[in-house]
């Protein structure tokens, strides 16, 4: 019997002593435990998501130096661990130093070889270049490196025979993508398998997305039944970003059997290090019960965000939040979500009307506040807004032909960014922490929010939550605390940005969205893999497939009287998406990604002009033609 | 003799339609000059930089209908027009439809093939992946396609016999990135060259980096010489984004003669097309003078950046500007930018003291307004800050234990947020038109900004120089000027934010730079191809060979007079460089490119700890340790 120890390490990204360190506890911890292999995650000294600091030689270097530390510390066991390996002797096609995403193993001080391949290491396979994965951007990978060396891609990926105990364990490494190869020419699963390894083993750094362990699941289901290996599956835990989105790792160590027969699975996020049996035998590979499989009773959406806030406060060192509440549901989720991270006396919670805000939202906004038993401010700034409009009217009266427009929509904006580059940013400084962004996925799509408005703060924490999510997840929060802490009144609430007479709650009236049809809509836009455009959206309305394509509870004809208005609203909002909304979002703040495309480095984005396909043009001039009465 | 045209077509990214349009006429244009060959950009139809709009399924096919309007319009001549390919029967590595960033020949109203090439076009084989590239993102490189057709990389690049009025020309097509080939595996011109083309085309769409055209002219006289072939190089016009940073694409179409002379380059950004008479006997490729070779008098820097300008108000619709001017350089620049490419009417200055500024600088910014000839507003904003600071203050002091603490930065602060956020938001709104930011990269490096404060606006035009490329522009500007805009009173200034009694200028106080050494010290932070670290610095320090390692014009060992000061400012600027600047550069406004490595997507970069290496960390108390003074 081989004890193996996994460890899901959390990953401070760019911090190799710091990495080092904690590395040096799991191996002490894993001798006393006696294990013969400790099994540390992808990239586990420098973390996966640091941007370009593989420019940094100097870097590279640390990468190495601390590898060689962790080398020397297999006195006792075996470890196999994730690092950069670099080949100072070749270039990337880049021109900089040769750099693997590689896997190492370590016994007795010593580095583990395989025979006939010129480099202690595995190489990744499989690089993954889309959405937020840049692999191809530092990496070379095992077929170029297979080319360049006249060596087969089956010799490299070879297994490993490693000293375990008193045994041998013969393991096919494998890197993260490795196991997700669908779509590649090469598999890397399948050629490893057949050069009769005992088990797989896979390292990863694999970033949380809603819903990716199930796909997880079923890959490595259908391969180690296909197979007939037990697949040991060992992920970071952390929070990385890459600027404007940041990622949570969720751990979740997983075994599965050689009947692809799922063994164990660690709870999202919580547990550190896990503890299997192999046995030779049976090729059985059975988890000690080391850690609490209790998985936690909330959504995973919920986990991941209370976890991603978290980490991002403490990785910037922020203890203290202010948030301004509108008594609207963003800001109350906000508030809930931050203060189930926070002590209250942390979270500073700040109400800033003006006459348009009702008395309805307002004393929402002090219920939710004295539920959550936050300090709570209310400021007033209705004089201010006068006296800027007041004063910005004078300036522009200097000049003839130069008259102050305070247009709706200029006298909205006023109020937005006095409320956040006034009011909370100066707050916050003086509270000693952050301001929030309680921006949504929805209004994000629309670019619904003002610049230095209610769009800044330094985390949009559910930013990439569509509306109908974020009431989602204030149910589950008013379930996460002892009694609900956001009032039903919010729930019930018309959504409103308060922003003028015509935005008034209390009448009904409010946001310009139908948020159960424009959720889904927007959602077509940006998460489909090969993403939706009007063209799309045209054709199956016209099919009357519409709501099934996109998934809107709602039924499209009975919101839209005739396809001119259905046309309208359609083009209304493309408009926005694809235009005004992306010089938005190129300034917002970064958000805690959750879905399979965030906005910000996920979905790549250019200031672009809105674009109409030919084919959409043709089926929009057949079907006003078609509706007559349209015309009249 | 065979008469060829080139387009150095301005291409608006994403705007298919109105580029086939500009297409259309190119070719009549063309047809009426009876040339033989018409050669059009890379990507001439879809622009290059236009982020992820390559998942549209329908944008692909958009791509592909036009791309069939420029094969039928082949009737009376020959083209060659870059375009996507896509094949829908195979996918990606990523598993959405394969898409070759393509080359097409077309004649007499049909696609030009190849003998047993089974696809009618010339896949790029060099796909860039550094810098703001991300060709292995989108496209599949012809090396993974000879892979898997299994025909050699030699067969699949063969030239082209294209017709050409009465006679036929066999020339070897590449794509931008496979003529700059220096670090690939696979050397395309040397193949293409092997199968005998009378000459090599080169159809780039290649955005403008200070000092590229030297270095092309580098490589394209080399292997045209080297290979005995005229080589022609035909590159996009206009303005292009990745949502941070914005591209300029000179154009500078480049004829190279077989001895690798440089034959004719056409000047930036301004011509719009070039002919060339290709003589078969000789072999050689003569310009005929269509356009104006007289460059423009002024500096690339300066070329580049009022195209970039010009364009980029045209692509958002903003016709007007407003300018916060304080009298400092930074916006003085900016001021006679803009002015430089709109009309006074359009440009508004606006000036929002408080009583730290000095009259000094109020009187420059009202001389520079009146040399502008733009409407100039004075808008004290002393009063706003101080009820600001009081409310605020009395706002925190309604809980106890949450006292106002009104220090300096916080104060700073306040009044940045309220010019920009309050005055000049407000302002360019009513005025219609946006507000610029003056930021330069020597502050954007430190940090040195105001979120929602100088840190916002709709574009940084100058975002991309460094505190002495400003002040260069500005004589530049004065130049361009009949007379000079810019008062000698700003240059002679010394550079300051003018935000509290300890930045006065009238007694030289100020920013916290050291402009002559700091510009160059984060310069090697960012822009060397294998980037600098503290660890670098301190080894040339120790070595004295830091000046010329980074190129200040300073003596190091004059500005610090000990190691320890030396090293508290290196881990300074450090600390920020790599710390809160991060967080606040994922916010701040697109910027103009100019350098070899822009802050924004060209840099992408991970919110992370600031880190020393080990080496560093010997390295420094090495030092400090046999300076025993400094431990006494």
């Amino acid at each position: 019997m081989i004890h193996m120890m996994s460890v899901q390490l959390d990953v401070i990204p760019g911090d190799v002593r710091q990495n080092w360190k904690n590395i040096q506890e799991e191996i002490a911890k894993a001798e006393q435990s006696r294990a013969d292999i400790l099994i540390l995650p992808e990239m586990c000294l420098s973390g996966y998501l640091i941007g370009d600091l593989w420019d940094q030689n100097s870097f590279l270097r640390e990468c190495e130096l601390y590898g060689e530390k962790i080398i020397r510390a297999s006195k006792n066991l075996s470890i196999i661990f994730g690092n950069v390996a670099v080949d100072w002797k070749k270039t990337n096609d880049d021109g900089r130093p040769r750099k693997y995403n590689a896997a190492f193993v370590a016994s007795g001080g010593h580095l583990v070889t395989r025979p006939d391949i010129p480099f202690p290491y595995a190489v990744k396979v499989l690089l993954p270049n889309y959405r937020q994965f840049d692999d191809k951007r530092y990496f070379t990978g095992l077929s170029e490196l297979s080319r360049e060396e006249n060596l087969s891609p089956e010799k490299l990926m070879s297994p490993f025979t490693i000293p375990a105990g008193d045994e041998i364990l013969k393991a096919g490494i494998l890197l993260c993508e490795d196991s997700w190869d669908e779509n590649y020419p090469l598999r890397p699963m399948e050629i490893i398998s057949a050069c009769r390894p005992e088990m797989l083993i896979n390292i990863s750094a694999s970033p949380f997305t809603l819903g990716k362990e199930q796909k997880r699941h079923r890959i490595f289901s259908a391969a180690s039944s296909r197979f007939h290996l037990p697949i040991l599956y060992v992920n970071q835990r952390g929070l990385q970003n890459n600027g404007k989105d940041c990622y949570t790792f969720d751990g979740m160590t997983a075994a599965y059997g050689p009947d692809g027969i799922l063994k164990r699975e660690s709870p999202p996020y919580t547990e550190p290090r896990s503890s299997f049996l192999f046995t030779r035998e049976s090729g059985c590979l059975c988890p000690c019960r080391t850690g609490t499989d209790a998985g936690s009773s909330s959504s995973m959406t919920l986990t991941a965000l209370r976890y991603g806030v978290n980490k991002f406060l403490s990785a910037i060192g922020a203890e203290r939040v202010v948030i301004g509440i509108s008594g609207g549901i963003d800001s109350a989720v906000g508030a809930a979500l931050y203060r189930s991270v926070l002590p209250p006396g942390q979270v500073l919670l700040v109400n800033t009307p003006t006459r348009f805000n009702s008395e309805t939202t307002k004393n929402l906004a002090g219920e939710l506040a004295s539920r959550l038993q936050c300090p709570y401010i209310i400021s007033p700034i209705g004089s201010f807004i006068d006296q800027t409009e007041q004063e910005l009217q004078s300036l522009m009266d200097i000049y003839p032909g130069m008259s102050w427009k305070g247009t709706g929509v200029i006298k909205e904006n006023i109020q937005a960014r006095d409320r956040s580059s006034r009011i909370l940013a100066g707050l916050s400084a003086s509270f000693g922490g952050i301001f929030t962004c309680n921006a949504n996925k929805t209004e994000l799509s629309a670019g619904y929010a003002t610049l230095y408005g209610d769009m800044s703060g330094a985390l949009a924490a559910t930013a990439d939550l569509w509306k109908h999510q974020i009431y989602q997840l204030g149910r589950e929060l008013n379930q996460w605390f002892p009694s609900p802490v956001i009032p039903d009144g919010i729930f019930a609430l018309k959504p409103s940005a308060e922003l003028s007479d015509s935005q008034n709650v209390d009448h009904n009236e409010g946001d310009p969205f139908i948020y159960d049809y424009h959720d889904y809509l927007f959602r077509s836009f940006i998460e489909p893999w090969e993403r939706k455009t009007p063209e799309d959206i045209l054709s199956w309305y016209m099919e009357n497939t519409l709501e099934e394509h996109i998934g809107t509870p709602l039924s499209v004809h009975s919101l839209f009287p005739s396809p001119r208005s259905f046309i309208d609203d359609l083009e209304h909002w493309w408009n926005l998406f694809s235009g005004f909304a992306v010089a938005k979002r190129i300034q917002c703040p970064p958000l805690i990604a959750v879905s399979r495309r965030p906005y910000g480095f996920d979905l790549r984005e250019s200031q672009l002009r809105p674009y109409y396909t030919e084919a959409y043009l043709d089926m929009k001039r057949k079907i006003l033609n078609s509706d007559s009465r349209e015309f009249r």
